[in-house]
């Protein structure tokens, strides 16, 4: 898929069918995540592949807006390491953000479940095992779409200043 | 271009030919940043466009690692409101990433500035106007490449893990 196209199209995506989410599907969007640029390319990420219904669920229990954890066959959580980075958490977005788009192009669906700094992180990070100097960035849901998702954005001149804030 | 080929063959380009950006490219990069996701649409961001040579000059100089934000012919400063999203600088940071993305796919390089936390915010909001209740994410330099860039991931195998951390 042309990248415009997946950028434009992209929606979130919070009913699945139960479908599963092949391997060499998941893998490529794992590429994509790996490929996203970090600060001095420091790439202060690890990914954690979710497939077991007891974890999502568990997820989907303490997540205020990822409730479709419990339905998505695959999540995808990416913990960022801020002793590695000057901008960890931008690293982290980045990642998800590819990682979604890559999604798309394969005929996937996928929501970006924010983490970092939410009421439960730490609840996630004990679920997930993640160590204290670690942070939970996001939780990518992934699978096949049961909805057609729809958004709409502020519109460009909105958005744009030329030469200084205004 | 691919999404997947986009996001596997961007690099981070500093050195940029004197040829402008065109009008219309660069709106394409913008419509990139403005279809980026954000934590309940929140879309908490607005985009400075710098063509002008003074500003780009003062940039560079006071950014440690941007200093070639003086001969990139376009520098697009990433502003965002902690005050409208619970993830402002994730929200910044897809849209940087999208726009990145963009620019390379039209042929275009750039490089990923990063502000947010960094010790020259405070001065850089000053040069271009931001008011103080904002924070400036990223400043992305944009043109025609003069170089090719290069870069590397570490392995899949190593980024990855299996239902928790480890």
């Amino acid at each position: 898929m042309d990248v415009f196209e997946a950028i434009r199209s992209r929606r979130s995506i919070r009913r699945y069918q139960s479908k599963d989410v092949p391997e060499e599907m998941l893998t490529q969007v794992l590429e994509a995540g790996r490929w996203a640029p970090s600060a001095h390319n420091s790439q202060p990420r690890k990914f954690v592949v979710i497939r077991e219904e007891k974890t999502r669920r568990e997820l989907a229990q303490i997540a205020p807006y990822g409730s479709f954890l419990r339905e998505a066959p695959v999540a995808i959580a990416v913990v960022i390491d801020p002793s590695l980075s000057n901008h960890p958490v931008e690293d982290g977005a980045a990642a998800t953000q590819n990682m979604l788009l890559a999604a798309h192009a394969l005929g996937l669906g996928g929501c970006w479940v924010g983490s970092y700094g939410s009421s439960y992180e730490e609840a996630a990070k004990s679920i997930l095992g993640i160590p204290g100097d670690r942070r939970l960035l996001s939780i990518i849901s992934l699978g096949y779409a049961a909805e057609s998702g729809k958004s709409s954005r502020i519109d460009l001149d909105k958005l744009v200043c030329r030469e200084r804030f205004h």
